[in-house]
């Protein structure tokens, strides 16, 4: 069905080889696709920034999505943005201008990532998931449904500050992680929880404020053991999915 | 304005008597509409698994949307579904792989249904409920904006186990139901609360973790009464508005 | 990249001077759209109420957008709305029937505005903000993401009533704001509150329920001095962004 039907593809775009774009789809200017891409349906891809509505000279910013890249449909990327190899999107997912998404990361379905935020390689985003302007995700991050990454303090302002996820740590859903806060790297975020402040690495917090309930490092489970760090017991699409993660990291543990 | 512009159809699929298509709807192989359907704009139907992505032999499941059924504009829905007869959708709702929906059930504008899900007749998914993969919903259950039903206890895992929502409950905005809770019949959870633990029939319930407040029999609002069970006071598109709850069940009462 | 490909315009549609509209918008009977309008890509605007589906004679009331609006791509806006002149709409915005907004407002992508809604001038919604029904928001008002506005006291009824947002409030992310409650003017409600009760003006308000925390005029941060009212420090995109807020209001200080 990737018959391209009534797609409209900008002159001033270039689309690499085994490309496959969905019906209805819009391509603007100064898009650059990369090698086995796919686009589905009733996309948006270089959508403009505001200038494009009033400056008659503006011109659009590259947008590069690198090979392999899946975009499910509805999708809206602005340009600027760059997708690096085997990135995914879910549907309706909105990228605002500027972001960098690390390879095979999934940006799941109505996830809406505002601008100039920075998101690390192997990262789940999963579905409707809001990260505010100038955020930072580290690797191998998980964030779950409706967590949203806030970034001005004494709303409103003009002085916004993102918050910064470390790798490895996992968001769970209808957390906020506020304007600035640091989150450590290997954390569980439990949910519902609203992050107000630093969150030391290995943590297990929760609660309004969040507190650190237990180091995860401690934390076992009567007959499964211990459950974090995560990476011994799961790695589905993760890169030491073959080997494990301890070979994968040449037989060095993370401290424990 | 059904006016089936630009609209794709596999020939794969079988279209019943009276089916209208709004514009730029696609829709995939061995997608079956019966009669009496309205699919508005902007429609994916039939949307393949992943694996259509990677595999040349790839065959579609099929997609069942049984008679009179109304999907709105912007609806994605995979295939491996069955909407049953008189299912409606909001806008931009997804509906991934392999759900079954009750008859004369709404699913409303947003809401994400992610797979393998249960939801029984006459439900009200109000706007924007996330739905995790392998969650049961009973009869007459209306859950409200922004609610979040959850699989995973300790994440990431491949251990998903899905939260069981009781017949005739209510689930207010905001509340996040976390993975393998079982909800009772005829509850009411209000707004924000984190159910954690199972909550039995007839329970108001709220709080993080939430708590059971009162048993809702012996819930009384001065100069109103009794407010439920609900079904002796509201009556709206359910299947006892004509003849009222108590004759529809036959002069049974609930244990009141 | 407005080059107006397989756009439906109804007839009965009236357009204005200088509108562009995006590929694949559908525009129904008895809209009128005013000069200097942009839609853009995959809308539907004027989308007939239920009746539609059902009443052979179904008449579409007038939907309004006035002078210099601005509506992103996906949006949805039902017959009936009015929306004044400057408005503008992120992406896959949903207004339901009967909703009036002010001038100069925005409302973020995802928002849905659940239909008979009043909001003011200058307000913005940023993204996925959801207002039931009912509900009336003043002027100059922030919403910022994943808050909910409900109207139902004791769900499911018929007895719906919204709540109420003072001028200049600000409501954090995760809010839920619950049926019937008034919130006063320059108020500021902490990320993920619960606002069960009504919020005298000036309030910093927190927590489930939501409980005043402080007079925002007495608050103080260190280093940064007052905050509240915020209309002395901040004034991007609003009427008073030339002057200052001082002169704009002819010198009038608000009550400090």
């Amino acid at each position: 069905m990737f018959n391209s039907r009534n797609v409209v593809i900008s002159s001033k775009a270039k689309i690499g080889q085994n490309v496959r774009i969905g019906d209805d789809t819009v391509i603007f200017d100064n898009v650059v696709i990369e090698d086995n891409v796919t686009i589905a349906h009733h996309c948006v891809i270089g959508e403009p920034l505001n200038a494009y509505y009033s400056d008659p000279g503006y011109e659009n910013p590259v947008t590069l999505i690198k090979a392999n890249s899946l975009i499910r449909s509805h999708t809206i990327i602005y340009a600027g943005n760059t997708l690096d190899e085997f990135v995914a999107t879910g549907h309706r997912v909105t990228l605002r201008e500027y972001n960098h998404i690390g390879p095979h990361t999934v940006i799941g379905t109505l996830s809406d990532i505002q601008g100039y935020v920075k998101i690390g390689q192997y990262c789940r985003l999963n579905s409707n998931v809001h990260i505010a302007q100038y955020s930072t995700i580290g690797d191998y991050v998980f964030i779950y449904p409706y967590v949203v990454m806030t970034n001005d303090q004494y709303p409103p302002s003009t002085d916004l500050l993102g918050g910064t996820i470390g790798d490895y740590t996992q968001i769970a859903a209808h957390c906020t992680v506020l304007s600035g806060v640091t989150v450590g790297t290997n954390c569980l975020l439990s949910a519902n929880s609203v992050i107000k402040n630093n969150i030391p690495d290995f943590s297990l917090a929760m609660g309004d404020p969040a507190k650190v309930i237990i180091d995860l490092r401690k934390f076992v489970i009567l007959g499964k053991g211990k459950m974090y760090p995560w990476m011994y017991r799961f790695s589905k699409g993760m890169p030491w999915e073959q080997e494990g993660y301890e070979n994968w990291m040449g037989g060095v543990k993370t401290e424990l």
